[in-house]
């Protein structure tokens, strides 16, 4: 596969432009970012025995290594490359469950382009081999976190031939889930999944 | 999280210590292995609809990006980082699959080496959490592949203090499955798991 360029032009959050010194990489000063607080969600749910969920590494293709001895292998060249799957997967209740999640500035509507078809196509597999498949949005801006079934994200992908190249926020309110942030965990995704898919009604359910 | 040296200081497939110029990775001469046996057997599964199973990308620790003006970033410092969970997972009749694939030149014992502690703890949280768990294990002097339920590694795993730094193959072959390289898809691991954990005794099944 020929290595690309990163989706969107973005950074990955953990790759670092600025000049870091070997074996070292300072994450000081940046802000929380969804991934960071997913990462967070996640751990709280593995360490608590709610749910087994990890975030897929980023996926690099790998040109050069250079082997020096008696220290560890240094990576030389790589590229990002476009993943082939959604970055977020595991299993919750024996269910699989996997999910995408995405930011934006915007604060009227979620532009499509945060996804790819690669992605779209997986998460309508998932699916139909019955599992749990969602998208995460944060409106940065707003604060504001929404869930949204793949099912629902889907027929927008489609239509983005008729040219509206978005979901409007509006129709995010009225088919995703707001997710309020909290402490432990800082973004309690699971809490709604408990609701859409178990039907479990019981809002003031605590995952302990 | 502190870079470290790959497992075992075995190089990744992926990674080639050979000069390749940019842009190109050359795999024209490696003989196939386990991973890409593992790779073109879930493409299959994948195209034929029959389950959504992919190698998760291998992690990395990335330092250094640079952002060449018009052409694709480049990763030009980074790290291989030990794996916090098993290398394949996704969903197959509705059941969440989970496992590690390993390779050994051994003959009479697979040794434990091949696997890291977070490896096995991962693979204990999935069987509690209800998913599908397990190792396929190639003896690649002898070209044998074994399918071994996560719950008959562990064990092993957990004797290691009081010597054995393996598994006997006479034991791999009692308590584990053989699965027999084929064309299409080459390892048809999952007729495996119909038998043991879906009670499809139908041998003659063939995927499609």
């Amino acid at each position: 596969m020929a290595p690309i360029q990163y989706p969107n032009g973005k950074k990955p959050s953990s790759a670092l432009s600025s000049p870091a010194s070997k074996n070292k990489v300072s994450y000081g000063n940046r802000g929380m970012t969804l991934e960071e607080d997913l990462n967070k969600s996640n751990e709280f749910y593995l360490e608590r025995g709610i749910a087994v969920i990890h975030k897929k590494p980023t996926p690099v293709q790998i040109v050069n290594v250079e082997y020096p001895k008696r220290s560890a292998a240094v990576i030389k060249e790589a590229y990002f490359k476009l993943a082939s799957t959604t970055d977020y997967n595991g299993i919750y209740q024996g269910k699989y469950i996997d999910f995408e999640a995405k930011e934006t500035k915007n604060k009227t509507s979620f532009p499509l382009r945060n996804f790819h078809e690669h992605q779209i196509r997986h998460m309508e597999a998932i699916i139909a081999h019955g599992g749990i498949a969602f998208i995460i949005l944060r409106f940065s801006t707003l604060n504001e976190i929404y869930l949204l079934d793949a099912g629902h994200l889907i027929p927008y992908w489609n239509d983005q031939t008729n040219g509206r190249k978005s979901i409007p926020k509006k129709e995010i309110e009225s088919l995703g889930h707001p997710i309020s942030p909290g402490f432990l965990p800082r973004i309690d995704y699971l809490k709604i999944i408990d609701k859409m898919y178990f039907h479990n009604e019981d809002e003031g359910k605590v995952h302990k």
